[in-house]
């Protein structure tokens, strides 16, 4: 049966991906979900009609935002992750042995429980010890919590619907001020083909908080324009500089010492979005 | 108007584009040739239903698959171009001015006529004096020519069609007969994400043949998956040793001296893919 | 090539057509017009993204909509066409030898002009001496023209854009008094399986200004449900009774005596629509 | 979510509609069966990719393949239908009193079975006491059985796959075979507008066994072209002469006596299929 799911990236472009089987669907409080189950990309987390994560690719968006902050600061004992609902960061995050507690806020707790249904290769972690699930508003987290966290991680929607208030500058000047005195945050900023404006905003406002701004990169094929990017926020370690082992201490399939490093060359016309 | 042009790149997946008009349709000797106008990435051709180059990204494929081995190579004198009748990789050669002489050797005459009609941007060198344009059999031309080029680009369709002898390991070998003493060839070699065993297949073919052998990524948003890779043998050039400027004398829009070397960081699982 | 052109004849379905290149695109003054060459409909001309005529199922409704009154009137002498500028309507009334002029009044020169470039089988009698075209807005032709015409034809666009007040009661008001003491007029309705509710409407506003009022269906592919329907109101004359040959003096695709009479035998749920 | 199922009804032509849920999906050892909620339709019924029958639309087909053979037929007593297994056609048989069995045989178990699940509607009276299922193949029951049904009704997919060889001359003299000295029997012939040659070719099959042949239509929006046929051949009862009364005694939404009748008036180009 021709069952296909579309995504409609920009007004005029996207992708279209074979469908075996609808899993869940439900209007939440806060969003459409769906979990399907697709062909290329085995099974599909699905918010407002935007891939969220997928069986197959979810590991580069993971690693990449667990990773690169947490092999940046030396001793990272916090960790919040606002949003994230699916727990591939919180999986990613409590393979750094320093880390002693970490926090996730999802305001959507149907994410969590589906994703604990039908993604328990994702979610599998997110009733460890370390970890503490809150079903909240992370926007009010950040508020209510100062000089609270080494690392933030900000695993977010697209800025439209829930997500919109968390990539604006009032939310950065939040986290800075929930941040250790050596702490550092990282979000996923979109890509720089369709949103390369957003990309512009987002370092500008992070930059005027923060002394220390990267930009980096890597491959999502299920991502618009197959490219993602993430901003870091620090206030003391730079990531460009961080002291890397030539081995890990854990197991990836996308993150390794070699592509932290490269993840921050740019090509010219991201590098243009930020000079 | 709802007309959308579609790419199964794979059984299971693909992309969706809106589409403002045709531009022109034509069953050449070799291949189905469309040139189409889309709403996102401007002009498009198409070969046998699959995207090659669009105005809004073909610059990243073209420079990547140029600057990279014409960068390494100190001193380029002739370079040979096999496929890529659009012309967008000789455009980007002949910004290098030791190259006295680009060969292009494309087997269907009208890819040539056709992007030099519609991609004018991308064409625009084809006639330029230093530029021979044969239309010729390019596995032929390889055979045929021995110690005669310091680069050779392998810029082909995929592994299907017209261009599947371009993948064979016979072919390397003509291509390693056919470069100079201390010559080098790059190839396309698609991606990882749903042709893992071609870039395998590939790499450890060039590798039984060639001294110094490296695989490179790009990120290209209408090539399946958004990552893309470029296979290089080389007799002798190293391209992680490269002697780069810190700046480039000519411009980019992809490529910049850190790009080259960050791209040769590969993923985890990719670099699992030729070890 | 996979080109397709999609109309999604309700928010949740619809046709999709392969094409093969695009004829014509252009946003005229009162909507967007688009000639488009398919597999499976040949030539296809697209108003506002809906399908308005093809090639190959044209017949359907032209010879529908003219010879049901034309063959109901014993004598039509002067005609009146509203919208219907692709010309096909205007063919088959000119098929009546009875008539002595038909007025065509298309509000959109640029229906006309292409219809003629790329629909001439269609449009082959639009200067046919016995017609007349005017560029010009149905609505205030009728309003001034009285006691005009033996029969009226609606051959508009759907009820959205500028076709809307040709579906609002002063129009068939108006309609009344351009009919001769013994006119008809009859006008397309979309179809009942998704709009019942308009068929519902039109029938009861009909029924209000004309002592004759009757409801017949046809079957046409390329529109939504693949069933059509047209009301007719009359002073005088009753489709029902009309008075028919055994064998027509003009060729025809669709109509015959037979089907004029069957095609006012309703489907149960369709004759609920107007009980 | 963007989810669509899309039946391609030719190779360059198809429906696309909108779905909200898969409920089944099931190789079974016939053919792929898929059952879907869609927004438009409501639940669909989905073999080999073709849609089969619909809640919104499945009237129409179950009460034209029974009612006109059985308000032709004075005194159906057995009635046997091949294929069928959704239930809607013998749903439409058990409104006539007369008949005292309704066999069914359908070679797919799992159509029987997944259809009670979820189309409960429409299979609610194969339980009916007056009701024989049989999952077996209706070509060999035909062969076993003589001069043992009034009225047959071929109830079957199209003719690929399993449902082939009941579109070949052979199986209807078996047919003949198997009905009563005065019975009859009808098949679904597909639509003239893609398939006018089965048509023309089933048409003359039959023609050649049965004294009495007979070709109508029916509109149902989800098969292609929107137009349907069914073909009947008769021993004795000529269902244009039938005898019909002025009102029905059973509920029905598209079968009428007018409707009856009706049918059997074939457009033009149909008819010439015919003759």
């Amino acid at each position: 049966m021709e069952l296909w799911f579309t995504e409609l990236q920009t007004k005029a472009h996207g992708i279209t991906t074979k469908v075996k089987q609808t899993l869940h669907s439900e209007e939440t409080k806060y969003q459409q979900l769906d979990v399907i189950e697709t062909e290329e990309f085995g099974t599909m987390l699905v918010l407002d009609g935007m891939v969220m994560t997928t069986d197959k690719d979810e590991f580069v968006y993971h690693e990449m935002m667990s990773h690169v902050p947490l092999m940046t600061h030396p001793q990272p004992k916090k960790v919040l992750v606002v949003g994230g609902g699916d727990g591939g960061t919180i999986r990613e995050v409590l393979k750094h042995p320093s880390v002693e507690k970490a926090v996730l806020v999802e305001i959507d707790g149907q994410v969590i429980e589906y994703s604990k249904k039908f993604l328990p290769n994702i979610a599998k972690e997110l009733d460890n010890p370390r970890v503490e699930v809150l079903v909240d508003d992370g926007f009010m987290h950040i508020h209510q919590h100062k000089n609270a966290y080494d690392v933030i991680m900000v695993d977010s929607t697209e800025p439209v619907g829930p997500a919109a208030k968390l990539f604006e500058k009032g939310f950065y000047q939040g986290i800075y001020e929930a941040l250790t005195a050596d702490g550092m945050f990282v979000a996923q900023t979109d890509n720089p083909w369709f949103h390369g404006d957003l990309i512009r905003k987002v370092f500008a406002d992070v930059k005027d908080i923060f002394p220390i701004t990267r930009l980096y990169t890597c491959n999502i094929p299920t991502y618009p324009s197959g490219m993602w990017t993430f901003t870091i926020g620090s206030k003391k370690y730079d990531p460009l500089s961080a002291s890397l082992p030539g081995q890990l201490d854990f197991e990836t399939k996308y993150y390794t010492p070699e592509v932290h490093q490269a993840a921050f060359a740019l090509p010219k016309f991201v590098k243009d979005l930020i000079e």
